[in-house]
């Protein structure tokens, strides 16, 4: 294909559409990131099969700031789980800035991981014997997430360090209430390193591509933390990821994201893809300008928002009609074929396509009712011809499960026709096709009639 | 099927779970609410074709309260639009109990529409010559949403007027503020109105699977707002429908939801099916702790998570090495036979299946690289065959158009085959099956190499 | 004495120096209320004499507004007593605006009658069987303190309660709480039509002289409220008069005092005089610009601060190297003579004058230690001669009467001399004049001697 | 005088009053605290002449604790004066406990000084090369004011540096904020090592009576602060200093006050004496709870509320019916005994005795009204015997001068006796008795008669 392909034209034209607006203004209370180009702007996609996308400037690096914080508390949920946690850093959105203090009025408990006191705590719970090596580990997990090894920018680290005044109070508020139990000073030097890890948007669409691949790193494969994990994290930014826009940016644009103050967002599309941006210029609660309006435009153009319909569920069965008169092309003596025959309803073959979700599966047991009701006494084998199918959600083979058992209390046996082995029905005869499985059913038939 | 099916028998075991949880009390600041017998619980489930499944009390009629906010919430956006409405009452969860003042310093403007002062607002905002008219409307609303009439509680209303002092003062508030611009009384008796509309659990998963549905009611198959507004009114859930534990809500049960006074929850899985719970004892924040409970054990059983990762991505196309060999069973010449002999890559053919989303799409666009990497300069024909083909997200049509174009500038015709006549690549030839698209573009291919 | 007198001069000047001060912006929250000519200004001082000076607009009629407060608590005071309005309204300052809602978390009590809160509350305690009788005692009370009798402005009354709705909202937030028990209408009703009444700065500086008076208007004599009670509102005014500038008042002018949103102040120093100030035009926290840079300005040149140190205490007695020597003027015999002659400290006279406060009398009693030390084991008598005392403070009172106790169990008799006949330490013999003391003290210890 | 004397006995007797209380908790934030023997209880008086009267425990030792604040205030504004230090720290009381937050939302600016956040900026602005200098002039200060050296209590020095994380905090939300620009730990240190000096009782009465005796210690003459520094922080502690207790102290004790959590209460009363008290147990605000009762026992005993009305102005002059009479002992020529036979009221003798405020001014001056409307148009003399004057309060003098050029403006010379030698109105003719000035009058008068 000549010239760019769609997925980059259309990051080029949204980012052109935003380019001219100069409002917000760099962040100054780090005296080091007033120093960047304000005009810079980038955007990065990357899919969950590790190919980005990118317009601007993708390659421009810079500190990572509060993006950071979803990558710590991924590391920390894998160092202790989600109630251990919990029962340290809440998961409430406070409706606040990100400097808020935020804290429980009882327990100094600080309201989620997204503000910076949160921040702070779930920085001192990673596991590490030294600061060194909890910052050493934290370095890991974000490098992991990115899928390269990240820099340290020494001059944003050390200007951050001089004028981090609020978030050391934020520490000494939380360590006399006992809700920071670690040294304040150790605890924000490794956060504030964290914060100076230097990345691209590239990098930050490749690290919201592998909370939304289940964990695992579209590029590198390595399955970086649980799926478990990347749905907590994923959740946390979805209400607190935008500081005290996160209600409306939701609303908007309908992804969890997370905002850093050298004016990165990053982006996550559940299941698809990963969004990296940055441009300097904040708006007056903390996020990039462009970085957001960009996100607004693409969450229209390609109707990104979570909660969007998606349009009415697809049937989950394309064979009707003709299963009933279908045979196996097995050859037959004539009392075979006679009985075959006079089979009537004693042999179903159901091909199911698409993504099975709880609403196919249970529209899928729901279809079986009339066929039950009109059933014989005679037994019965139920084909399901699985070779179309997508995903199957959990709560669909669990419904699965219950309905085949449901089935062979009834006296049907259910039966799997799938080309590559997959059983979707555990414990069902399994065939690597309907044929294969019809001509099976037709000599338990024969069997059973001609005994 | 003898028996209950597996779905009921589910929410039987999880009503059993929790029956014997007696912690909270039943809400007393509605002096009527105190007598309801505090050991009822009800659970239904429904699903998108309008089919329900219920544990327990699932037909005990209770006040709604505040379940009613998102459906007054949907009425007001349909009257007038996002952006009018979040100019009069924010998005932003506030970590605030329900009757929290959280009004805007400098505005007045409420946090969002599901604490009590949003809610005022939001009703005030709902068009009417009149406050009859005003209640009229918000209760057909919410009778649209549940597919019947709903019956006022006049003894719970009269009970809510007596004892709504906090409410008439955020009214006031707000009014001072100039916030709520509507008559406070006024405002006030209505929304003490549409809190004393009966509901059972059923009625509540029939609402929830509206708003999962598109804004189309299962039941009646009415359209009862736009998905638009459906997606917003589920966004709003999802932050901030369950007070100040809207964000724990969404870490452990991962659903849209709103509880209510009364005891019930109403919770939603976006796509798939609509929940109700009922239930009176009420914890410290002011949601129903067995439904509550049963919420999360639901959850976790079914895995319903919004942001659970479903799995990896299946292929999107199901055709591949044995295309190129295929023929139509057009009856040819001898001359002709030899074209389509030597055709080489000049005619592909792609199977589509499952759902096609953005990733999907963008497999198939990276797909093409190769094999345009591999074209001559010679014409080429893409019969995408579609029979196979769920849903295809907003996203993935966008992209589809735009790789066709691209493809067209790059000589290649896009042909789509599908039974159902839909039309996945606009402006394309459209053929009933794959093999009428082949035998078109065999004679496309014939005639040009003939000319 | 031709002209103006120094004290209506001095208030003359003051005007004079601030007339020219046109900041600040005439209150607009009640529509009414802008109507008000803006550049007017008065300023009136009343002595505890009742005569009053002035300066200025001191008879244009103003509504009262806040300036009602401390005389509706001083009435609530009087129907239930200190204890009983402190469990309904709290005393402490809560540097916050006048219409701060500031009520206690748990239980709803505002924080101190000075904000509008806390002013609703009290004016509900009023005692009065129905609303009218309530008003009408409020109306008395305001008029008992200002000497005449008070208009209302309807005009006001009516602006005021169209725009009373964050008063309403307070109202039903602490009825809500429980902490207000009337009804919010009524109370509001009240409430504002005290606000309402029409006072001059003539009337304020009256109804502040009375309250430094121990409660006795100085023009009627009529003794409004008890001395306690008069102490209890200079206290709560002094800490929380003036809004959020109440401490900064207090370090300024150091005067209990009461602004009104009319752009009246009225201020009080303690047993000496009242201000009575007007000017329409607020600061940002609500008080009278040129009111406030009057107080300051007259504060400063007389040196009213409460807490100013008045200087060394004086000597409480005046006579001292002579006394030993006087004899009364009654005629003795020669041996009568003789013992007299040879008295020594056998009797003592002691002149006191000035004020008797508790420092005073400590140094009194701390002077009889080394008469006492010096003392031989005869008889002694002390006379006081207290004709030239003014104030005697209780804790001086009580202190002279331990003391007189003490002196008694050391054998020296203590006796007053008093032309008034005040006899400052009860029970002690008490004489007209020093000299009938002298000899009543000369006829004992002769006759001891002569027995 | 045997045994006790009565302030003493008074003292004993609250103390014994008290003594079984045995409610609140010592402090235990600083663990070194929580080893006082919690039973303790001392009461000290000291009076403006240096005499110290004690009941119980006066001469333990404990750490000054927050009673340092108004000393450091002192010093600070001696450094500085009131406007740069109002600049720093506000003097708003913010209801609200010792370690509450309260900084001014935009500026950081903290409510007032006796907060620990005002405090610590207090302590942050005394002057010094070093944090060496700066406490060693603060220990100078607190030393001056109690008269002694001050140990410094090393182990709680040492305890409360280990547990000051909130004050730390306090520190750098301010430093962040801007309202602090000097070293955090280094502010910090001084402050805690402030708070670590040991006092008793009786130290801190003699402190007390320093601040009522504008500024001067009473045991050791020197003038500490002046009176104006006096009276500033005087009035914040009447304001803030019982923390979220201060406006309900205020109004039932009526002396401003500060408390300390090692279990300390200092109290003073203008112009008579400073209370020091000491028992550990505190209540929920910090205060002692025994020496909060013992003071409220002692105010309400001895009447000593600030705002107590103390009574009726007594009249300024005593001499009346009798001076139109009175004739100087100078021996005069029939000729000018004729001419004062006639003197009519030529010439006035005023005795004026007592404190002399404004009030009294007031009296005198308008005693002139009448006097001077009867006049005729024949010179006059007035003489105003000030024998019996104690203090003239400033506003009283500048009546009094202000009057007296009214009076020569009228023809009236004053004219003034005084044994003294005090010039009640400057520029007047002085003489050293009534009888000297009248001579002088008399003299004058007759000069002009017969010119």
């Amino acid at each position: 294909m000549s010239g760019t392909d769609p997925i980059t034209r259309a990051l080029e034209e949204v980012r052109a559409a935003f380019i001219t607006d100069r409002r917000g203004e760099v962040a100054t209370y780090i005296p080091q990131l007033s120093a960047t180009p304000p005009d810079l702007f980038g955007i990065s996609l990357a899919s969950l099969d590790g190919r980005v996308y990118s317009a601007g400037d993708s390659d421009y690096p810079f500190s990572i700031q509060s993006v950071s914080k979803p990558f710590v508390h991924a590391l920390a949920l894998a160092d202790h789980g989600l109630e251990a946690v919990l029962a340290r850093v809440g998961a409430e959105p406070s409706g606040e800035a990100f400097n808020a203090i935020s804290l429980d009025p009882g327990t100094g408990r600080p309201a989620n991981p997204m503000i910076n006191a949160g921040a702070l705590v779930i920085t001192s719970l990673v596991t590490g014997a030294s600061p060194e090596e909890r910052f050493a580990r934290i370095r890991s997990m974000l490098e992991a997430f990115a899928g390269r090894e990240l820099a340290l920018d020494e001059a944003v680290y050390r200007s951050e360090m001089e004028t981090a005044d609020r978030n050391r109070a934020l520490g000494f508020l939380m360590r006399s209430a006992g809700s920071l139990t670690a040294d304040v000073e150790e605890t924000l030097d490794t956060y504030v390193r964290q914060c100076a890890l230097l990345v691209t948007t590239r990098d930050l669409a490749i690290m919201a591509a592998t909370l939304v691949n289940g964990g695992v790193n579209p590029l590198t494969g390595e399955a970086v933390v649980t799926s478990q994990v990347a749905s907590h994290v994923l959740t946390v930014m979805g209400t607190c990821g935008m500081y005290d826009y996160s209600g409306e940016w939701l609303l908007r644009v309908g992804l969890p994201a997370k905002s850093g103050v050298a004016g990165a967002v990053m982006a996550a599309k559940p299941a698809q893809f990963g969004f990296g941006l940055f441009s300097p210029r904040l708006d007056a609660r903390g996020n990039s300008v462009r970085a957001v309006e960009a996100c607004q435009e693409l969450a229209e153009r390609f109707g990104l928002h979570l909660l969007n319909h998606p349009g009415r569920v697809t049937p989950a069965t394309y064979l009707d009609a003709t299963d009933r008169e279908r045979r196996s092309s097995a050859v037959r003596s004539a009392t075979e074929s006679a009985v075959l025959d006079a089979r009537g309803d004693a042999i179903l073959i159901r091909g199911l396509q698409g993504d099975i979700g709880f609403a196919v599966a249970e529209q899928l047991l729901h279809s079986f009712d009339d066929l039950l009701a009109a059933a014989n006494a005679s037994p019965r084998w139920l084909i399901l011809d699985t070779d179309r199918v997508g995903l199957v959600h959990p709560a669909a083979a669990a419904l699965l499960r219950a309905t085949a058992r449901d089935l062979a209390a009834n006296g049907v046996t259910c039966v799997v026709a799938d080309r590559t082995g997959r059983a979707l029905v555990e414990g069902a005869p399994l065939f690597p096709s309907a044929d294969a499985a019809l001509s099976w059913c037709e000599e338990a038939l024969i069997a059973l009639a001609t005994r």
